[in-house]
């Protein structure tokens, strides 16, 4: 898992993880993904470069926004989508999930947009397709979410310029639940990114072994000055009914962004979040909407992103 | 809400009510729904008026149906779909409508198709969203089913001429509960109909004044009389539940259409339905086949008319 | 139930059964379909086809393994696809079936692909459909699998030549239960084919009529000698519990296909299977993986053959 899959020739044929992807890779996709803006939010322009060409979401966790996402970028690319919900549906019948995947496979198929809730499942997915067949990691477990990653390397360059070293950037949130942290963490490391910090209270921090290299506190206040970037993340409710967080309301008193808290930050410091928010929970919904947030962009980046994973592995 | 909201050179932007809309505008969609209808049972002949344009059937509350109907009117126009059904899925994790909906909006989406379950959501969706979006309402509440109201003044006007002023029009039914009926009111008046007539029993009226105007009464054979359209409303089972409706068999000995009872209607009277039909609850089985109903060239209509109401608002 | 649905010009209007279709016919479609093969798994070279057309996978019981073969066969051939999932939604509403595809129907439908969990009830529902509209069998309670049972000929042709009278095959497992078996005795019937063994436990036997002129027996061992072809069935856990199974580990080491037992048939021997496959129930896993193994091939087959059968349909 710590190497990217790649064609003989040295292309990528797997989208698994951002991890060992290097600076160079994630750079390249993150040109393409630029260069496929103007066409990630609709039109024609790109239609050719997948026509013919089916991608199938083999979901075996619900996700529609992740899943429209990837389907867009599919279909402004011109391939055909299947959408296979195996969380929602009772179509496993006690068949294996690799046994789902080749035959729906051989039913043609080019690249697998796969999202599992266990670690690691997607790669073993991988390992078990045909060799003309690629797969994407569109999420497995707590382990990576490498399109996310991704995307918001490209909101942050596209308004902090591509010289990570420069940056502070500040993760806060459940780091320990996240697969959006764990790829943002492989990215920013890849980039060179300047200083990391993590802000979480230790009933959600994870292993650490996972933070090296980052300065890591319970602060916020403290840990939000001279930040240009802060990157919150989704508190689930079950993490209350697991005892993990007190309440939601004492979570947003000490790990909540406001508007008051985000002055700490660099005045034209941006604020990502992977979305769906919860208002009040992790973020002010005045911080959400404010003009510092980029959520919105982020969103919009996830499209052109997808467009150039699926670009770089089919379109070869 | 009763006044149609407009692009400032006088456009539709958004198509969220009949009510206000006016005499001129209605007929003109109506047109160009009759001139779209060549393209609405498929081909390829309108394909390039939306294409590369993205339209989202974004469903509060589920309907096949209806949905089904949008999504052919906007393939048929050449845009790509992509449905959300957010009453079926676990698609909220508490985030509020209208951040699920700026989040797909990001996406890139042309129109959004809303139906909600309540009274003024599809208006209030629409004051949020970007300029250069549009919203279609499929169905709010009890207040509107625009479009519905459209296919039903298309498909009379096919049968009985462009002058509604020399029309007797009968709605039958539970009005109270009814969107389909609120819209239809609001096209039968801008219209100019002749004469409107309500039955049903006290329990499903409406508020008195959104009936101004109308004959309104309990006896549908005496209502009948000198009718050139009937337009009976569907009945929920749900309203027996209620304690609205004694029984289903006793509102069909009463409010039923038979085939008898329609005898007293003009010779030529056109039967409108909204779907699905219930077969020996509101209307008798051989008058739903029989030659004066006109169900199934609504839902023929239904296709047309919204492709161009689609029209109208994005292929400006 | 028992003639082929034929246009006034001898074409084929509906594809409800392999019984009574005749070899010629068959024999027509399997050529078709392997005329369409370089096009049915993926590509652009068969959309002109049915562009313009729309097909409705019409679904009263759930599949998405079938309908996802049906939905690329159709896109394949350039056809608007639309998917109506009736076990799976709440769109019954009390409307009939008949009513419910009527409604469809009336937006612009050419074909409606149907699968339904009663007998006979998709022969029932083509008996309601408009001249210009054809109905595709998907499997019908037990009764019959028309395109299954054709996807198996094709395979088997592929691999032992058109000559079905050379042919010993042997179908083991739940016939009583299988659509797919009786599809696949109409189908080698029909093509003549020299010998059909069955093998199933007498609790999994269907009617004796229907097993006319097979071999039948409980020996797995003594009937799989000398066989060219093995067709095995999927048992469902159900049979189990209605007591018609002692246990699914009792099964497979009565009926399990494994590669010791396969050790009897001829060395070249092909192995069939529906899917999805139960390892370790009545295939062995090696089995379905092994060389013998047509499976995958048997999936890649069915859009093929599906877009063989939409285009003698519609492409007229």
């Amino acid at each position: 898992m710590t190497q990217p899959a790649l064609t003989p020739d040295g292309r990528l044929r797997h989208f698994l993880t951002l991890d060992g992807l290097g600076a160079a890779r994630i750079k390249d996709l993150l040109d393409t993904a630029e260069a496929l803006r103007p066409h990630a939010a609709g039109g024609t322009g790109a239609r050719q470069l997948l026509a013919g060409r089916t991608v199938c979401n083999l979901f075996f966790e619900n996700s529609t926004r992740t899943r429209t996402s990837f389907q867009l970028a599919a279909q402004r690319l011109g391939a055909d989508v299947v959408n296979f919900d195996i969380a929602a549906s009772s179509v496993k019948k006690g068949e294996s999930d690799l046994d789902t995947l080749r035959t729906i496979e051989a039913m043609g198929v080019d690249a697998f947009v796969i999202r599992h809730t266990e670690n690691g499942a997607v790669a073993a997915l991988a390992d078990g397709v045909l060799p003309s067949t690629s797969v994407l990691n569109a999420g497995d477990g707590r382990a990576a979410h490498p399109t996310q990653g991704l995307l918001d390397m490209l909101t942050i360059r596209q308004h902090k310029g591509g010289d990570f070293s420069k940056l502070k950037v500040l993760i806060v949130g459940d780091v320990r639940h996240s697969r959006v942290a764990r790829s943002d963490l492989h990215a920013l490391r890849a980039l060179g990114c300047g200083e990391i910090r993590v802000c979480a209270p230790q009933s959600l921090l994870p292993e650490a072994d996972s933070l090296v290299g980052c300065v890591v506190g319970q602060q916020l206040d403290a840990l939000l000055e001279d930040i240009d970037v802060v990157m919150m993340l989704r508190v689930q409710r079950e993490r209350m009914e697991e005892g993990l967080v007190p309440s939601l309301e004492e979570y947003f008193s000490t790990f909540g962004l406001t508007r008051q808290r985000l002055d700490k930050a660099k005045p034209n410091a941006i604020v990502l979040h992977p979305g769906p928010i919860n208002r009040g929970v992790e973020i002010a919904g005045d911080v959400a909407d404010g003009t510092n947030s980029v959520i919105l962009q982020q969103v919009a980046n996830g499209v052109a992103v997808r467009m150039a994973v699926l670009k770089h592995l089919l379109a070869g």
